[in-house]
């Protein structure tokens, strides 16, 4: 169902997945460490990334590069067990807390989030966080 | 400094902030709780809400509805005290942890949280959070 066919009441605090996606068909996915809650990265899903996350527990999102959807961890075994998928209030977010798989890796850096970097007087520095590939 | 005139490798790994905006000017901020992880909410910066989070060490976001610079809490109380301030390997994502204030919501329905629905079976369900005001 559309968001276009909800109130905005239903869409708030109801019980209908109507996610809402942009202009280019995405929906950015923030992804969290299940039982850290640690920051990992933020990607975006279009309809049928969103769909094959639910059937089969693993995220999928859409390639903004590559312009394929992505099954994330297929080539590098860094799957991403969905432990919860949760949407926001007016349905235009949706964020996973998952289990990384293989060597519990997650960015193409070779760290285990992408947010290895924290905003630090006029640039960026370290969080500290230690390569784990690349 | 502008993304474009940075190598790939001082993107991803260097110490300049060079935050990517899309082409409506915004960057994607994702808040969770600085203490817990739990998450908060995903909303949207431009260049001058970039710039007034870091010099007053509150979240500041653009409101894509009202069209206008957010200092979240402003009216509500629900002030964002700002942890700490990420960015990942591509720079076009930040990533806010921070201590809520005032009576520690978050989200305009009510909750502490924008993210009290998972997505379950066809639909949503309720995480089990509970309002706290509205």
């Amino acid at each position: 169902m559309s968001q276009q066919s909800l109130s905005r009441h239903d869409m708030e605090e109801g019980s209908v997945f109507a996610p809402v996606f942009d202009a280019n068909g995405l929906i950015p996915a923030v992804v969290t460490h299940a039982e850290t809650g640690a920051p990992l990265m933020v990607a975006y899903m279009n309809a049928e990334a969103v769909e094959k996350t639910r059937q089969t527990g693993e995220a999928h999102y859409w390639s903004r590069s590559r312009r394929e959807l992505w099954h994330k961890g297929a080539t590098s075994g860094q799957i991403q067990t969905v432990v919860e998928m949760l949407t926001d209030c007016d349905q235009d977010a949706i964020w996973l807390r998952v289990l990384p798989q293989g060597d519990g890796g997650c960015c193409h850096v070779g760290y285990k989030t992408c947010f290895y970097r924290r905003v630090e007087g006029d640039g960026l520095a370290s969080t500290g966080e230690e390569k784990i590939t690349g």
